[in-house]
């Protein structure tokens, strides 16, 4: 056990988890924009988020084993559970467009994940900020924004949930589109539990 | 920051957000009982869930830049919470009313909503007890009587939706209500944990 | 309430807990094997799920008037309250089977059931080396083996539902087993959550 840990390799790994997570819903994007080999690219993603997990369990290991932590104990695993979570929904949404082997995704999922691009991408900004907090203001901003995508993720769910259940003719489709629309519009949910984390870490430490 | 709260302030607000948890409650019922003009039933319900929020964060920022609290900071976060809950899922069935265009009300819907709006007044007049704990056995009985009333709930529930599942012929409708159901459900759940929280802050002070 | 309580009877109820919830695996196993008595089978689980309620009441109170415990009283509720959400699943499961008149189970339901009987084994006998930790590799292996029966339990899931959602002529039966499958994985599920809080617990103690 150290009595001295090196303080910012929690910042390294932090940034890393960010990093990997942030990639998946790159990923996931491309695969909207360009929807082929499902299979294939549903697979690059559970490696992402294989790789993240792995992260996540490097963090909390050097959390037990660490008297000095950069911030509070509970609030660096917060942190690495909630950024988990994102790549976790991720990686089920990007499982289920092959499992439930969709031909083509809907407008409204493609909206929905490029909202999510947009909020992985304020999270990676705001996680690197963490490091030397110079600039507080980067992470107040990216949890406003983050705040004003999840409601915008919300609004374009209930308006996809709506225009599925008009398609009286096929249920199942209206069911497996449900379920797909629910997992992204988690994921940025979960974007914004990170930046709430941060936000309250930089609260106390300022 | 003050060092010494003018400590009934806590117990106004709550009083109040209870009450407009309440008043959320009892506008789903007059839509229940006459079924029209549902957006715009749901846009008032909203309106409420709105202003309950305000009255949450008005609370949240109290407790954190007040030192002394009538009763444990965890217990004022989770009670302000909880009930925030409560009108959220009322919003949330009440919002699909409208976006799933529902034509009129189950015999099932009207059932639980009344159930509701039952657990709902206890709430308040649990919440009024908070302030001088002179009756505390209002406290105890309101949360029996809520238990039970969630109890009953689940049954209307369970039966509602079994009887949905049996209506093989319009299985996106049988969605629908499913999960307009469990909102309603899940607010009669909020309104336990309610009671709960209560129980045990009456029990620590006692 | 007692100085001195006998420290032994916290590991008498853990085991009756678990043992109780293991009967309620046991009996859901039954009926997929011999599928009839629906309703006398769903009611005789519900039966085990009210006593393990009562012996979780009876811990959480003896918690409560205790103040030397034989460890953490955090890890003492969560693991009380992970063995009863175990069986809260399982009847759920069986209530559902007798509700949606569920005919016969399909070959997926009976793997899963297997799977979560495999996994509440598991769990109680790690959950007797409580008592004296003479054998912490019982609790250590029985972890693995449980998170190995939670990966299964989920990828047997997740090919059941996409078989159930290429049977486009039945959505509503689609939908009934979705939900009972859910119900049986959150069991198994659950179980990996006794897992981990044993894990926890032993390594604090070690």
């Amino acid at each position: 056990m150290r009595l001295l840990p090196k303080q910012d390799t929690f910042f390294d790994m932090f940034e890393k988890q960010a990093r990997t997570v942030d990639q998946g819903a790159q990923a996931l994007s491309a695969l909207m924009t360009d929807y082929r080999d499902v299979e294939e690219a549903a697979y690059k993603i559970k490696t992402m988020e294989h790789d993240a997990d792995e992260i996540a369990h490097t963090i909390i290991k050097k959390l037990n084993t660490t008297f000095v932590t950069p911030f509070d104990r509970e609030d660096i695993h917060a942190l690495t559970s909630a950024m988990d979570d994102v790549l976790d929904y991720i990686e089920n949404a990007s499982d289920r467009l092959a499992l439930y082997e969709i031909t083509e995704p809907t407008e409204e999922a493609v909206k929905l994940v490029s909202i999510l691009v947009e909020a992985t991408t304020l999270m990676v900004s705001a996680v690197c900020q963490l490091r030397d907090m110079k600039h507080p203001k980067v992470i107040r901003e990216a949890c406003v924004e983050i705040n004003r995508l999840e409601n915008q993720g919300d609004q374009v769910n209930r308006m996809a949930i709506a225009k599925l259940f008009k398609m009286h003719d096929s249920p199942i489709e209206a069911l497996k589109w449900r379920e797909i629309y629910d997992h992204i519009e988690t994921a940025i949910d979960k974007c914004e539990d990170v930046a709430d984390i941060l936000e309250s870490t930089m609260l106390k430490s300022g």
